[in-house]
């Protein structure tokens, strides 16, 4: 069975297979038989996993971090590097669900080779939009969001002029210590910010989501996928996760996107875009049942990463690199029961206090800032613990 | 200054101009200085205020039903009737704002003359639908929608393939009467009626939200405008009348279109469309402000009128206009103090029962059909009273 759109099967990448969104993205390719065809499946460190859906799936390339020999041995795809695949002439659409800037490379690979994009790592981004969004331009190639928020904004804006905006609005359920007495934040263990109250993610975004880190690292996204300026995207506070996110336009008029809280349905968007094909899997929202939803303000107090994440999004450069370094460093050592979690935006603002920043940065200005910021944030762990 | 689209004014014809879509229609053209040419405004009764805006926007056409010899004295413009006006060569977006079936004929004649029609008078939809909508596609005549519930799944359906649509969900605010103890229904007065809590409206439409017959009459209009079959469209109670509807598509996904409500809104999407133009006088929504939307289902004891329009909407044929036609008849009388709020689902109940269906009807059957229920329902009232 083809494609019902464009005749023939759509070559698809998808790299980070074995993450959270590299999962679901593949259960969307199982519900959909006959319309992709899996050319190529790169993994971090699940080899274990990898080999199970190089198995189920039997893409062309694979690549993995680790156990190199033994998969090489085990399944009988043939062995590619990330850019190679991103690259391929056969990929139409690559699937990049990397976790961090490891997901740079293979990003710029695929837009300098015309491919569409479809984009979970929010990092690439983050770091990196300038150079991404006009690398995507120059080479006519398409970029995709798969973040529930961008994706929620992108659909809003099929059929919309690009000057009909006026201001993004991204929601934020408020994460697990939304009602935490904030005196108590210093004491809450990993544990317990691991337990998000709407969505499953992985550990790292879901401690962003803890943090709020993730939505403003969300709005410096948002600020290069849409191309609108960062003073005209907001942030709302929406606890139950169903409207997720807003686009309001020059006539006052908003659109919303809604949904159940299940990333399959986001995913699935940007594979068949610009069809809608029944989603099997997804649940169907029921507003008459959940019968009320909540907006309101994030308290800034309560949120300190939001608010330092926006200033890094404002003063751009290699500001937004520096934060999710040291971000990121912080809650792997969080993680592993070393830190507070109150520590982790002491650590962000002590790197981005540290930084010196490049405007108009290049790939090479990023990761040296990246490097710079992980060793500063190591550094500051080190001393204290 | 030319419209910025075009390169020239775009013709317009206002019918209905003194109601009060009509009202707001100018106070768009007004805030958009430039972008309209006036071809023709019509009215019904109100000839002082047909006067007035005649000499503000200096028509090239009137047409008023009462008031003939005096207005051709005060107004320099020529006298023409709707169906001309409509159809004229220099007309190129129609409003029909009137009220009840007259807004038939010059509908049909618009549509044949393959203007694009904006469309708020209801009844035009609910009683020739068929018919309506066949014009309009064999003429390539373009329908716009004005209602606020309409208008947004328009706005939803931007971008948006035809065959995606799941589900299309108006939402209903319930009326000044949502809270009112339902056996204290039959001694509210019209007075009560007109209080709506939410919009500012004509008389008979406020009385239609209090009924909730009017949302009943929008499921039918929506079957017509996007072309989905009528067990698809569904009724969500939402008390503030922010979210003024939802389409849910096929993947699971759903898309809301919210606002404050004011009618200029919809009017000018209408009016400027494919463009967003900034809506100064149109208030600005602020989720954050309003706090929380809730959701809920339509009791049907409360509302038997939204019971029998939707039946009336299954049925299709003829029911639709004489639902239209008993019910127009039944608030006349109400609001002169001669029926009980009440009475109006038994006067509309019993007119649509002695009905003897016509399936694909003609224009003469709607008309036929419209007719013999006013007499049937003037009979009974005049039993009654």
């Amino acid at each position: 069975m083809d494609s019902p759109l464009t005749g023939r099967r759509l070559g698809l990448v998808v790299l980070g297979s074995t993450g959270s969104i590299g999962r679901q993205t593949l259960d969307v390719v199982r519900a959909l038989p006959g319309r992709f065809n899996l050319i190529g499946l790169a993994a971090g460190g699940n080899a274990t996993l990898l080999e199970e859906q190089a198995r189920e799936f039997r893409p062309r390339f694979v690549c993995c971090d680790r156990e190199a020999d033994y998969l090489r041995q085990r399944v009988s795809a043939q062995w590619a590097d990330r850019e190679q695949m991103a690259a391929h002439p056969d990929a139409d659409l690559v699937v990049v669900a990397t976790v961090g800037i490891a997901g740079l490379a293979p990003t710029l690979a695929a837009l300098r080779a015309g491919k569409t994009v479809a984009l979970a790592n929010k990092e690439v981004l983050v770091v990196a939009g300038q150079l991404i969004s006009a690398e995507a331009r120059r080479h006519g190639a398409e970029l995709r969001p798969i973040d529930s928020e961008h994706s929620a904004i992108w659909q809003c804006l099929w059929g919309e002029q690009p000057d009909s905006v006026e201001r993004i609005i991204l929601t934020a359920s408020g994460g697990p210590f939304r009602d935490t007495p904030i005196e108590e934040l210093d004491r809450v263990t990993a544990e317990q910010a691991l337990r998000h109250p709407n969505w499953q993610m992985g550990q790292k975004i879901t401690v962003d989501s803890a943090t709020l880190l993730n939505k403003g690292l969300e709005c410096i996204e948002a600020r290069w996928l849409f191309d609108v300026p960062f003073d005209r995207i907001d942030v709302l506070l929406h606890r139950e996760s169903i409207v997720h996110s807003l686009v309001e336009f020059r006539d006052g008029s908003v659109k919303a996107q809604l949904g159940a809280p299940d990333m399959r349905l986001p995913i699935q968007c940007a594979l068949t875009y610009p069809e809608r094909v029944p989603g099997g899997a997804v649940p169907r929202l029921d507003l008459k049942r959940i019968g009320s939803l909540t907006f309101g303000t994030p308290d800034m107090n309560r949120y300190p990463c939001l608010n330092l994440a926006l200033e890094a999004g404002r003063r751009g450069g290699t500001y937004p690199a520096v934060l999710c370094a040291a971000d990121e460093v912080a809650i792997q050592h969080f993680l592993a029961g070393r830190l507070r979690f109150t520590d982790i935006p002491r650590i962000i603002e002590g790197a981005l206090g540290a930084h010196n920043n490049t405007a108009d940065p290049t790939l090479d200005d990023v990761l040296a800032s990246d490097a710079s910021a992980r060793d500063w944030a190591e550094d500051w762990i080190k001393a204290k613990t």
